[in-house]
């Protein structure tokens, strides 16, 4: 268990969602910046993430990339933050990490570029069926929920709420009251807000000298 | 351990991934079929699934959809199959599983649908990059390995290799050696092979008559 932990991230990027995830944890780890286009796409970091993405952690010799996926396995690797639900919720914990991951990000993307999946053949064919049917199911589930998985906190909150944050705050998803009444207490968290004042920080840092 | 477990399908369907899961893990599940644009969407079935798409499985009171979900979690409820591996390669299935939904299914739906992820900003802005780097990026994790977490077959191979057979029988991925050579060996499972014959008998069962 005392293994080094090493976070990839930048600020303003999908690095918010596991930097958030490592203060629930409460492990020490550090912090390597990498940045858009230049050390991201160099050579050191490829072998990290042959992506040239941000997020990634480095956990002893096993390196996880994917923001949903590294919070998954954050979570199983330390039990003792509670963040990985028992059996009786771990259906539901799964399918709104994978449905967040892989029809919310890919349906808010496709939105936020102009592409629609706007005939019922397309609607098949993608995951996610339409941008509004998505987040109209997300809202569903949501109604009436503090948490997605049970009556606790886990690390598919991290996630979801991280997506629905991100998608509020630059007008890329529908305004449901659902949303807002799910996001605003977990952005209260302790974790959250440590999460936010060190990328805050990791901002005013790597700002260019301007006088 | 005796919950009921039906599974929602269709034939010719991401139901087909589910179906082999179900068959490596080796317990009873019976099979609703649901059609697609009628039962599909109708309020029984929109009442499992409000997505109103297939997978979806219902163990006892939990309800999961999204295949690769569905995988994760078949595999954590029945640890006897062997198909979760062990913490120490947890971070690589988890890494890998989620990259094939969340970039892999979208970056080929994209693709398929003659839309193009093709300037800086937008590829920054898509988890997945561009169509070529996400394959390029999982041809390079695969090649020389048999399985995608560790040395051993788990819940992850069921879905990306059904994610890769499924490119390439529609020449929707690259046709990479490193994917023919991975996916190859997995097809000749019993369990793939039990689950390819029984959704070949339901086609034969639904298709209208003939004569």
């Amino acid at each position: 268990m005392s293994k080094e932990l090493i976070f990839y991230t930048t600020p303003q990027s999908r690095g918010a969602i596991v930097h958030w995830m490592l203060e629930e944890i409460g492990q020490p780890y550090s912090v390597r910046v990498v940045e858009y286009g230049t050390s991201m796409k160099a050579p050191e970091y490829l072998a990290v993430n042959p992506m040239g993405k941000v997020p990634a952690i480095q956990h002893g010799d096993v390196v996880v990339t994917e923001a949903a996926a590294i919070c998954a396995y954050l979570a199983d690797a330390f039990p003792e933050a509670g963040l990985a639900p028992a059996l009786d919720n771990r259906g539901e914990y799964y399918r709104w990490l994978f449905f967040a991951a892989a029809c919310g990000e890919p349906a808010m993307s496709d939105y936020a570029t102009g592409w629609k999946a706007d005939t019922a053949d397309l609607q098949r064919r993608f995951g996610y069926g339409s941008f509004e049917l998505t987040f109209d199911t997300l809202a569903g589930w949501l109604a009436g929920r503090s948490h997605v998985a049970g009556d606790r906190f886990s690390a598919a909150d991290v996630y979801v709420a991280s997506l629905l944050n991100f998608g509020l705050g630059f007008d890329l998803i529908p305004r449901k009251p659902e949303f807002e009444a799910y996001v605003a207490p977990l952005l209260e968290r302790a974790a959250k807000k440590r999460a936010d004042a060190i990328i805050q920080e990791l901002m005013t840092k790597d700002a260019p000298a301007t006088a």
